[in-house]
């Protein structure tokens, strides 16, 4: 059966039609438009497809079609968006889905059974705390230690957010045995790259590698404010120099560590700066900025966080400050599975006439959390522009409609082949 | 007669425990604590030394004791302060002011006629325009244009607030025509000094040369938010690393432009910096920052601005981001009278038994505004620690006495030299 995108995009903006609006896609997690989307995805699998959904324990959607041997391929991805999103972003490969349940029916009884998930609060948008669902799933979510104390900006408490929607934090656990019942062997997702590598290759697909690996740190430089007239330079301690030295150099130690090739990416953004006490007529006497590292080779993000420490250091000493480290986050590479891998990249030449590209995927994805149970790996549409969690975010739909029919024929690939 | 700090440094106390908190001085200009430390001034006046008040037109409240002529000599500084200040900022001067006052009556008539001026709102602390009783005195300000807009943070208009205070925006003007029927021939006024100046020196009193010109601007650069694991290195347009890197050649350029002594220092501050959107995982796509440089002399001052210009489209050219600036404020270099600043140092050799030193003041003082009208010097008192507009913000008992002390004597000497 010839795979086909149109589907795909017509339920895409239908989706879109319901659950945006001029700012962007607003299907944040546990919401009111999120609990729309998730309708509207019900409603579509039980008329369309004619399949029912199961929650499990984390609140997590599933749909299944019995093949003729139990073992399990997944696909999936979240319907849950950031407020003013993207409409591609996590519902491509949720929508997608629902178009592989619709080719396996057609096929009648595949080889093995095909399960769609659509993940629960991916983006962690309102509480702060990312790939709730599927870390749940995987086993690696601690929700009594992690989510019972988090409060959105309006004080409302994550577990009472989630009682609203009937999944309670005390059931979560049970997440990871629903997915072990499974028998699944695979999991594959399709998503939007969010980056503008792609688009400067000027290639629709890729093959994404696997997840980078994260270190995340809070920096808190500490000098002395003093007036901006009174103070000469050699008597200052100018926190926010210190933090300016910083920066440039984690910007270099990714540039030394990145080699030539998207493989070899390494990254390192400071995102938050704070200055106090942020006056025009004072020096700064603390400034807190944030480093985020990712590589997907785990040696070299020690590396560049080593470096990035001995960096910090120096430039406390040259400005004659203290620096006071603190861990945000850590999370190890994901490299994807080479076989699942090889048959997207087959996928992708069959659909495009190309060699597929292999690129490394800076964001985290469910897959990622998938990554550490099961051989997974995941096919990226391009982004253009290249940007991310706005309503601009968007895929050329030329490019839109070969990544989802490459994906559609990677699935094909891999059951045939099981 | 023989100058005496004893009375000076008790009234300072009074003036303290009556208008300070736990936080510091409360003399905010235009509120209930200042008005409370102005009657204070004003009975002090009149019980001790048996002078009357006048204000003029901007609120500035003057004390006068007749001399054999009527040519004048103006001595004061200001009794307000920031919120949370310290005990010394501005009614140092002023307290010493009533003690100059003190002296001349007990002289009987001096030789000519000698002024106090207490100058309202120098600070500018609550509605962000300093200097604005010796602004209008000095015909410098536009009251209508610079004044009648300014709020507070409670959305109250500073004309409302003058007007409770008795002193209507209109007038303002008229206290130019008040300063030039006193025909006054110099100005003199003692200061803390707010830096740390001093104390490196291990002096308790200067000779101030003059204050610096200040050019005040803010830039913003303008690049592309992005996602901090999507974006590659040489992808990005990172405006916060493009305005670190001005911060940096900023501070490069100060230091080049700084001569090895006191009087050819120059300062460049980057105080407010304003990232956006501020997030963990954002390449930043807008950083505000403001730049603010320092000199006494103009050309200094000039060739460090078409630095840092230079410098600010080198970074944006190499992080490929825009810069636009904003001019803030320009303040021309108020270098002080030759003829008042050598008797101020003679008083200070005759006190301490050690040349003066003679140092530029990078803060902006009331007397810099009668630099342009009036031969004008001041005198700084160390600060230790060297720092300003906190409630720790000190002068050591020993170097205060000596600084009052010298202050008197040059009063004497400017008096009996004329």
């Amino acid at each position: 059966m010839k795979p086909d995108a149109s589907r795909v995009i017509a339920d895409l903006r239908e989706l879109r039609a319901l659950t945006s609006d001029e700012r962007g896609a607003q299907r944040v997690a546990w919401g009111p438009v999120w609990r729309k989307a998730r309708a509207w995805f019900q409603d579509k699998l039980a008329r369309d497809v004619g399949v029912a959904t199961t929650r499990d324990g984390a609140g997590n959607l599933w749909a299944s079609v019995p093949g003729k041997d139990k073992r399990g391929l997944i696909v999936g991805s979240h319907l849950d968006s950031v407020p003013g999103g993207g409409w591609l972003d996590g519902c491509l490969g949720v929508v997608a889905g629902i178009e592989v349940l619709r080719r396996m029916k057609a096929r009648g009884t595949p080889p093995v059974t095909v399960h769609l998930v659509d993940w629960a609060d991916e983006e962690g948008a309102r509480f702060g705390r990312s790939l709730a669902g599927s870390a749940a799933a995987a086993g690696t979510l601690d929700a009594k230690k992690e989510l019972a104390h988090l409060k959105d900006r309006d004080g409302v408490r994550l577990p009472d957010a989630m009682k609203d929607n009937g999944v309670p934090l005390e059931g979560m656990a049970d997440a990871a045995g629903w997915l072990l019942s499974l028998d699944a062997r695979g999991y594959l997702e399709l998503h939007i790259e969010q980056g503008p590598v792609l688009e400067a290759m000027k290639k629709p697909s890729a093959v994404v590698l696997g997840t980078m690996g994260v270190e995340r740190h809070n920096l808190r430089f500490l000098g002395q404010t003093a007036h901006s007239g009174a103070a000469p330079m050699h008597l200052r301690k100018d926190a926010f120099l210190a933090a300016a030295e910083f920066a440039l150099a984690c910007r270099d130690l990714a540039a030394q560590h990145s080699g030539r090739t998207p493989r070899t990416r390494a990254v390192a953004t400071c995102g938050v700066v704070k200055v106090e006490p942020n006056f025009v007529t004072a020096v700064p006497g603390s400034t807190e900025i944030s480093i985020d590292l990712r590589a997907l080779d785990a040696r070299v993000l020690a590396a560049m966080l080593s470096g990035a420490r001995r960096a910090s250091r120096a430039a406390a000493k040259r400005h004659r400050v203290s620096v006071e480290w603190s861990p945000l986050l850590h999370i190890t590479p994901r490299p994807f599975d080479a076989a699942l891998m090889r048959l997207i990249g087959e996928a992708i030449k069959q659909v495009t006439g190309a060699a597929a590209p292999q690129i490394p995927s800076g964001p985290l994805h469910d897959a990622s959390e998938m990554a550490g149970v099961l051989p997974t790996a995941m096919l990226f549409a391009q982004s253009s522009p290249g940007i991310s969690h706005t309503r601009l975010e968007d895929t050329p739909l030329p490019a839109l409609d070969r990544s989802i029919r490459a994906f559609l024929l990677a699935v094909d690939r891999v059951i045939d082949r099981w």
